[in-house]
Parts: C-alpha cells; structure tokens; sequence
C-alpha cells in the first residue's frame, strides 16, 4: 500500500513519521522548501510535487492550514491527479460545508474520501495519540480507520460527509467556553479570598467540572506540567483557538443557530490575541480576564 | 448534644430526617405552619419559636432562602438567644459578603460560626449525599464537620469566613456556563446534521468533557433518568440557577470582577426564567438556545 | 436612456415604479410569476427573461434578497449578455467580499459597476426617500447618482467598490446595538418604577440619545405611528435584521474583529426569531428583553 | 437663605463656585483639606465640620463619591443635626435603591428631599450647563429647580424617590452600549477598507445615528475637540463609567432585570480598566475593541 502526505507542517510531520514508524513509509510533499527539508532529515521520501506525490498513491492524506487550500488542492490537483481506488483522507480542521463541498466532488468523480480532523495538538501528534472524529460513509471510515490508528487513539465516527468537521469545531467551542468559565470562576474566587488551588479541588468534584479543571487548569500554580505553569508556552496556541471559534461561527451563521456564549467567546479570544497573545497557549486568557496581579 | 434546625422547607426537611435517622435528633423551627406540619408528620420534634428552638441548643443548623432571612434571624434572634457554647452552622446559600457580616457579628460576641451551602438539590439531601463547602476556622470546621457528614459524602473546607459561599457561587456559575456551553455544542451540532448522542459520546472523550455532558445531558432522548427525559421536571430549578447566577454577579460587582460569560449566563437564564421556564430544570435552557423542533 | 430593473419584490417594486413616474421608463423582470404580475398591473413594461431586460438596457438595476444570487446572476447572464457600456449598479444589501468578486469579474470585462444598497425599508421606497450607501469609482457614482435620486433622497459615495455594502452593515449593526440597548435602558427604568415615556424624554436629550429614541421608540405606548404602537407590523422586520447582523458577523469573521455587542445583538435578533417574531419589527425585540407585562 | 455644601471635590467645587457667582454663597465642607484649601482659595466659606455647615442651612446639598458615603453622612450627621425646614439635595451618583432608602429616612423625619445626580462631567459643572435628573416629590422638586438651575440647563423631573438616580443609571448604560457600538462598528468598518471620517458621516445621516456620533467620536481625527483627539484626556473618565455601569448591574440584579448588552459593556469597560486605562476617557474602549494600528 502506498501513503501519500501532503501537508508537514508541525502537526502534518509527526504524523507521516508515525506513519513511517508503523512501516507505512509515506511518500510527502509540501509546498515550504524549509518543511521539505524537515521531512528529508527524517529520513522520509520526498516528492518533487503534488502530482508526484499522488500519481501511485492507494492512500492519500491532506493536512492543510484552511478551508480555501484544501478546496484548492483537492480541485485543482487531487481529484484530477488521484487513481479512482485511491482513499482519500482530508486530516485538515476546516470549514464544514467546505468539507462537504469538496467531499461531494470527490464523490461525483468515484473518489472515496473522509474528513478526519484531529484533536489533541502537536505532542500528541508526535506521540501518536491524536483523536479524529471523522466524516464519511461508514465502509470508508472502516477502510481510514487503521491507518489512522497508526496516528492517533481515539478514532471516531461522528456521521456521514463533514460530521468529522462538526465534531472538530463544536468540540473546541466547548473547550473555549469552559476554559474562560474557569478562569472567571477562578479569578472571581480569588478576588473573593478563595485560594485557586482550594477552589480547584472543590470544582473538579463538583458540578462544575470540565476538562479544563482536570487536566489544563490556566491558573499558574495549580497544576503542575501544563502550559500555565511554563508561561503559557507549549500547547494550543491563541491563534489556532480564534480560527476553531471563527469555523464554529461561520458554522452558526450558514444555520442561523444561536451560539451566544460561542461567539463572545470568539470575541474574548480575539481580543486577546490582537494585544499580543497569539502565539501563547490558549489558556492564557486567564490574563485578559484577570489582569491584576 | 442538642441539636437545633431552623427553615425545614424543600431541603431543609430531608436535611433533619437525616439528622434524626443518624440519632442526632433534632429540634426543628420554620415560620410556615405547612412546613411544620410536614415536619411533625415526619416525627421531628417542632419548637414553637426560633427562641424555644435555640434555647438549649449545642448546635445551630439554619437554612434559609436568601441573604437578608439570615442576617436578620441572626442579629435579630440567635445572636441574642442562642448559647456561647453553640455552634452556628449556617447551611443557606447566600452572598459571601452577607456571611462574612453575619459572621463577624458572631465571632464578635465569642460564637463558632461557619458558613457551609449545600449543592445536590432535593435529592442528594433526601439521599444523604450533599456536598458542604464551608468557610470558617479550621477549629470550627472540624466541629461542625461530624455533623454535616449525617447529612452529606463531601465535605469541603474552603477557606475562612465566607469561603463555602465563595466556592458555592463560583462553581454554580461555572456549572451554568458550561451548561449553556453543552446546550449550544448540541444545537450547533445538530443543525449541522450531526446526531445529539454521537456527538455528545464524542466531546465525553475529548476536550470539550464537562459534567453536564457526563451526567446531566440538556437534550432529551440522549441520557435516561436525567431531567431532559422527563420533561425537564425534577432536577435544580431555573429560578434557583438565576438567585445563584446573582450571587455571582453581585460578588463581581464588589470586586470589580469580570465575568463576561458568568453575566451572559445570568441574562439569558433570567429570559428563560421570565418566559415560563421558572420551575423547570435548568437543563432546560437548550429550549433558549434552539427553539425550533 | 434604457433602464432594466431586475428583482422587484417588495424593495424593488417601488422603486421600479419611482424610475417609471420620473419617466425613465424601466423594463423590469422577476423570477416570480406573481412579481411580474404585480409589475404589470402598475404599467411595468416586463421582459419574458433576464437577457432579454438586459439586452439593450443603458443601466441595469438589480435588486435581490442575497450574496448568492447576485453572484449568479451577473456571472450567469449579466455579464455575458449587458452590453459593455451597460452601467450595472447593484442595490442588493450582500456580503462585502461577494460585491467586490462580482465588481472585480465586471471590471475585468470592462463593465462600470457600483453597488448600491439601500436603507429605510418599503416605506421609503414608495415615497421615493430611500437612502443609497454607494461603492464604487467616484466617476461610476457621479453616474449612477442622478438615477438613484429618483428613488432616494441621499446618495452617499461611500468609496470603491464594495464600500457601499460595507456602510450598509456597520449602519445596520449599529441600529440594533442601540436599539437594543434603548429597550434594556427603557426595560430596566420602568422595573425601578420610572415611566417609559419620560424616561425617553430625558435620555433624549441627554448622552443615551439615539435614533431609535429619537423616530422608533420601541415601547408601545411612548410614540404615535412606530411599529411599537401597532402591534410591531410595517416596519423593518426581525428576519431582515438578522440577515444584515449575519453579514457583519461574517464580514467581522474574515477581518478577524472583534464586535462582542454587534455578535450578541445577532445572537438576541436569532433568538427572537426563532421564537416566532421574524415577520414582526426588529423593535418588538423589547419584549425578548422585557419578558412580563 | 443660607446653604450649605458637602463635597467639593472635582465636581463640587465648580458647581459651589456657581453658586456663589449667582450670589447664594455657599458655606462648604469636605473631609479632604486639600479640597477646603482650593475652595478656601476661590474664596468660599469654608466650615469647620459637616455639623458646622448645615446648623443654620436652608438649603443643603450633598456631592459624594458613593452610596455607603450618603447613607453614613445623613444617616450619622445630617438628619440628626439639620433644621426640618433645610431642603436636602442629594446631587451624589448613588444606587436608586440606597437613594430611596436615605429619602424614607429623611421623609420619616419631616425633612423634604432630592435625589439630583448630574450628568456633563467637571467641563459642564464649570460652564454650569450640567444636567440635572430629579427623583422627589413635585412640590420639592419645584423648590429645589431654581437652586439647581444656577449650576445647570436642563434640569428633569424623573418622578418620585430615586427616580433622579433611576434615569442616570439607565442614561449612562445606553451611553456606554452606543458608544462601544460606534467603535465596533468604526472598527468594522476601517478592517474592511472604509475611512472613518465618511462612514461616521453616513452613520450621523442614517439609522445608526447615536450621540456618540454626533459629539464624541471615538477614533481619533475625525473630530476636533474631543478626548479621542487628545489622546483621551479630559473627559468622563474609564472608571467612572465602570461605576455607572455597576450601578446598573446592580439595580438589575434586584430587579431581576435582563440586560444583556449592558452588562456585557460592564464587563468589557472592567477589562478595559483593568489593563491601565482607568483615568483615560471612556471613549478609548476602541482601544479593546480596535487594538492594532
């Protein structure tokens, strides 16, 4: 079986290493020279371009930065370039109904394709523990899934073309939510004379528990090895956050869906990293909601 | 040891038949004669004054509706007629500075006193199992700790004066927004075409886990035996989630605190609750956020 | 001077109608049967197809409900039928980014082009007041501007192409922000027991002052001939407020801005809305604010 | 007659100046002897203490920072130690609820009183232009209009007790709503290529029309002689607006009022304090919501 990969950037190379590791030497390529030369150095086969990546392909992978160079690759390239048998497995976070649009090609020429969007950023994509929730019919998710399994631990099914997406982008306004609902309730608790560490315990076994709570508490001192406790670097940055939450709003407009506490907190994120939070990990808000020391 | 409780109403009452089932029987006082009523059928002993109750008390319990019953019981009645020796626990869910008042007026006249609000609802305290967070001298709270162990599994100790009403109002508010939160992942999801329950097994296993997800799903048909499959009966009330939210805002207000989702929180429940919604489950603001069908 | 008007709807009939009694003579077209029907009980001179409105029109008009079918119908049949010295002057209110690809695609084919949305509703449409916010080259607009005089009374260049719809969406984003916040200053007075009327009095000529207190008081009872004072019906409706909200959200979204009242405003609007008030004036958002009687 | 006035402070002292210059020479007093020196330097009388300032007064008015401040003051001194023929004018920014509590208190004791809170800021108490917003009975209000009127030009009967405070609070919440709406939408509108100076032109002649506009534009160069063109300075300052707008989260909260844009604006004027910009004008909010160049 030949894999093809496109797309090494920071989460796209630890993943075609996975898949190297698991004797699944992918053939890669991307468009930066610098991620080129990255991939070389790791001992893996470098196409000299797109085509060339994909022309043998039985399986190929796409992890890209936007819903704009995906629908741009997959129709200006892939879908004309691609063997009919070749699976095709879209791993970038993008819009839905980008997905859907670009899925709904691929169908009309033959093509069996998955949205597979990844939660768990670039640590877990080096360790091989990424989750995907993924879109598409059922006997596809069947052929994607052990191949993603070489990637990643957790390996979804949310529902047919784009659900992968939907998963992805509801997912991380959630997180968004209970993220800044954690700093609120931690700095108003503080400024209230309660100890953030005491508050924490008492939360994490009470109703307000959430995954910011158990394992990425934003209050430095608390938790031990998680970015608040490094200044905030190391994690999933600011920036990636805003972009989840602009999907997660485009999504909302195109369905007139009411997502109140989700776009304020698109607005709140931001805000943030227009005053210099970008590349900061994204429980830094902490800071725009408590700016005192 | 002489134990006295006063305000047997919704919570109150099956906080006492705990009490009497672990021997500790108490005597019982509420202005309501229907509540006294209710209480006598029960087999509590019902004083019949706050004075007659308090007299030869060991042990105060109060649990009253709302900031201003506690401060006037206790510097209109207890703190007068109550013992020195009496240890003043007092159970409502009030404002932390209310506590801390009421507090100081006690420890000023020489009492032990700690503030101590319950969460679980009318179930948890029928079953026993009430979670006491509690503010006040570690002394004390070990004092008091014995007693509220007849009535409840987890027992808090949050910091001093004020501290079980800190940690109350702040995890209450978390526990509204990432409610709010879940109910818009679902609605956003399921207008995207993404079934409630496969999305809802999803964000379980990933970043966007909160307790509503694990135990209280908002969307009927996804979880039994929670209040969204009933109807949305039975469970903590809307009316009871918006006093709490106003803790929470009114906490913020005096330690200029910013909580952009805790208030939005507020607002959008004080809509639910003025179009009908008061006794309802509080679950029940998905209703809000995705009225269509 | 030959003028073709597509798209007369409820906007686009009046104005058709205007052009005709200044004696520009427009030949109009609908996909709607019951659109040219109404057209040609009025005297309209109606085409049998857009080409053949087009074909030897000097000026072309075009009135329609959204982004994507203006982007079809100038890139389906517009662009390839006009003849070039056509001037094409859009008055749809649509997304800032779809007017300048369509602009873009007519410039590149030689077409002068402005867009021209307008505001003020059906009213203003009939009595010839409309107001025009125009993007475009300033030579396009000198003109476009004596044909948009006979349907409006101002006419502002707001700047190249694009800039028109771009004023349209802040001006509406604006209008319900205040609007808003004029039925929660009004909501919130008459709960601490001040009358509505008075209080608008004394915010009117205060710093609170703004049009919605000024000609559309959203309280019944305040102002003769608004909406307010007939059960919310003629005016400007929900469904169209949340239209243009949906277009500054988006607009907000590819520009990465932050506009956390504008993005609550739309989620208030979709909220109300979905509620049953979308054919309903956006004023009668008051009573989403003020629940009781 | 004889007045007296307690309060000189940056509003105080301007508005006793003119009083004086209209020949009703106020005797004074403030805590603070760096006030009593300036107002001793402006040649006033200037008492000894708050109880040496009103003996003998007809008139008392009263212009303190807070609500804790005018009940502590009438409750402990003025009550006690003013004539019952003395016509109390409370001119202090207060919550209606403390406003109407003071005024039953006075009232009980046969005194006739005012809530009378300002708005115009120190460059209005100066020029004597403020506004007055009158809660009282309308025989008191009538006595106490030509005393008021040699510090201001508009002064409104709200309506009985603490409507004064009631119509400033919801005032003051409109402005800070309309004008951080006018930055969003100024915002918006330069990220999508629109000049500020022609969209607040279209804005000023359209529906989104709003004071903020009309006088007190926020982005600098579009006015002359505001604080935007001065880099914020001299205007009505952050942290006075984040009080206003306490005062209104506050009567909401006992009112159980729904205020969804307005304590969203409390939030993001904390924020905005919080991050240095507490002594700048309130119209530097685009700064939060504008923070690139």
């Amino acid at each position: 079986m030949k894999i093809a990969f496109i797309g090494i950037g920071n989460m796209g190379l630890p993943m075609a290493i996975n898949l190297k590791k698991a004797s699944l030497d992918p053939t890669v390529f991307d468009l930066s020279v610098k991620a080129k030369d990255a991939a070389a150095k790791e001992g893996l086969k470098v196409a000299t371009s797109a085509e060339d990546a994909i022309k043998e392909a039985d399986v190929l992978i796409t992890m890209l930065p936007a819903s704009q160079h995906v629908e741009d690759l997959y129709n200006g390239s892939i879908l004309k370039n691609a063997g009919k048998h070749c699976l095709l497995i879209d791993c970038s976070t993008i819009a839905p109904d980008a997905a859907r649009r670009v899925q709904k090609s691929a169908s009309a020429l033959g093509f069996a394709m998955v949205d597979a969007p990844v939660s768990g950023g670039t640590g877990a994509a080096t360790a091989g523990t990424l989750t995907f929730m993924v879109g598409g019919e059922k006997t596809t998710f069947e052929k994607a899934k052990p191949i993603l399994e070489k990637m990643g631990k957790k390996i979804f099914h949310a529902g047919p073309s784009g659900c992968g997406q939907v998963a992805k982008v509801c997912n991380n306004m959630l997180l968004a939510i209970h993220m800044i609902g954690t700093s609120e309730a931690l700095s108003l608790g503080k400024a209230l004379g309660l100890d953030s560490k005491t508050l924490s315990e008492i939360m994490l076994q009470s109703s307000g528990r959430n995954w910011s709570l158990e394992v990425y508490n934003p209050q430095p001192g608390v938790m031990e090895n998680v970015p608040a406790s490094r200044d905030y670097t190391g994690g999933f940055g600011v920036q990636l956050m805003c972009k989840d939450l602009g999907l997660a709003a485009e999504a909302a407009l195109g369905t007139k869906s009411r997502i109140p506490l989700g776009e304020l907190a698109r607005n709140l994120y931001e805000m943030h990293r227009s005053q210099g939070w970008a590349e900061k990990d994204f429980s830094s808000i902490i800071k725009l909601i408590h700016a005192e020391p």
